[in-house]
Parts: C-alpha cells; structure tokens; sequence
C-alpha cells in the first residue's frame, strides 16, 4: 500500500493507445496512457469506461456529438455507447478506468486490439 | 454524456468531509471532497477505496504506517484496513472511487457519517 505519482508512471514509457495498468479498486482497474491522433470506433457491451485527462485534448466522437476533454476533465462512456477517441494535435495523456474485462477496442479488431495492457 | 470539470465542481461548494457525487461508472462513484484536519479511523469491510488528491496535501494514517499523498498522487486503502485521511495545514482536495454501498466512516458512528453525499 503506497502512494502512487501519476506524472512518474508517465515517466516510464512513451508508446502510445497502449494503457498501462497502475492500480485497482473493486475490480476496476486504473490505467494510464499516451494518446494522439484517431483511435477506432468501438463499443464495450457491458462496461462503462471514464476517461479522465491529465495533458492536453482529448476528444470523444460519439454518434450524436463530439466531447472535448481538456486538462483535469473527465466522462463516463456508458455500456454500449459507440465512441472513437482521438487528439487533434499534441499527444494527451489519460487515466482511464474499467474493468478488467474490457476488452481496448471492444468486439472491434484492429490492430490496437492486442496493444499490450502491462502492469506499470 | 458531457465532460466533467473537477474544478468547477469544487467551486460549488465549501463544506469539508462531504463528499459530492460526480458521476458514476460501473457501479463505483466518482466523488469529490474539500477536507481538512482529520477524518476518523474506520475501515470498509467489503470496499476498497481510491483517493486521488487534487490540491494540497492528504495523509493517510494507517496502523503500521502513513502515506503522503500530494498532488497528482493517488493510494488504494483495500477492504478491511482501518485508515484515517487527514491534512496538518490547509485544505486538500481529493477525489474519491468507491461502490455506491460504501459509508462514509465505514462500521464507526461519528458526526460525519451521516455528512450528506448528494449529486453535484
């Protein structure tokens, strides 16, 4: 049981759409990771994913509308709701919390799929 | 489905060790508090509990040991250890990750269980 400094575990790596575990709470699990430019639409079938922002923009297109995510703002993406992130410029950096059953791209295949999910 | 700015959030209210829902994700609630001075020793017998602090400084007294928490640092207390967050000068700002079955002074009556937790 320790203090955990976000800023260090960003320290540790530098590859990107790869989240990296950091720690875990009721089976949630808290990852970090580098972003920039456009992920894959996708969906979790039974999960809620929050994305929190710690650097930079982070965008959400939905079907309906975009959400602009900038430093020290944070949304919930419902079970089921399609959803792309991406940056539009400088790399964001992100703290995303899910279960340790989400799959990174949902039942979308992509070359992201198997992105490496190692603990930090 | 829209961003959440914490400092907004935390500009809309002054009571200390009352925590405000600020969204929910898989069961768990997502919660700020403005804290000061101690909390009380108590633990959660089924839940861990994630603190992530946003301003200030926040230690976590724990029975063997104490962890600093400062800025941009964040701790998971797991079930069942008893725990008490505290600050030794000015008020710290902390966001909270537990489930919606969580007390706020877990098994330990005192003034502050019943501070009321209500959506923001």
């Amino acid at each position: 049981m320790h203090g955990i400094n976000l800023k260090d575990k960003f320290g540790k790596f530098t590859e990107q759409w790869t989240p990296k575990i950091i720690g875990e709470c009721n089976g949630q699990l808290i990852k970090i990771a580098k972003v920039q430019g456009d992920f894959v639409w996708h969906d979790h079938e039974k999960e809620d994913e929050l994305f929190y922002v710690l650097k930079g923009t982070l965008f959400i297109d939905l079907e309906e509308k975009t959400i602009e995510l900038n430093e020290g703002e944070m949304a919930v993406i419902p079970k089921g709701v399609r959803h792309c992130p991406r940056t539009q410029d400088d790399e964001a950096w992100i703290m995303l919390i899910e279960p340790r059953s989400t799959k990174h791209t949902g039942n979308v295949k992509s070359d992201l799929t198997d992105n490496q999910q190692e603990k930090l």
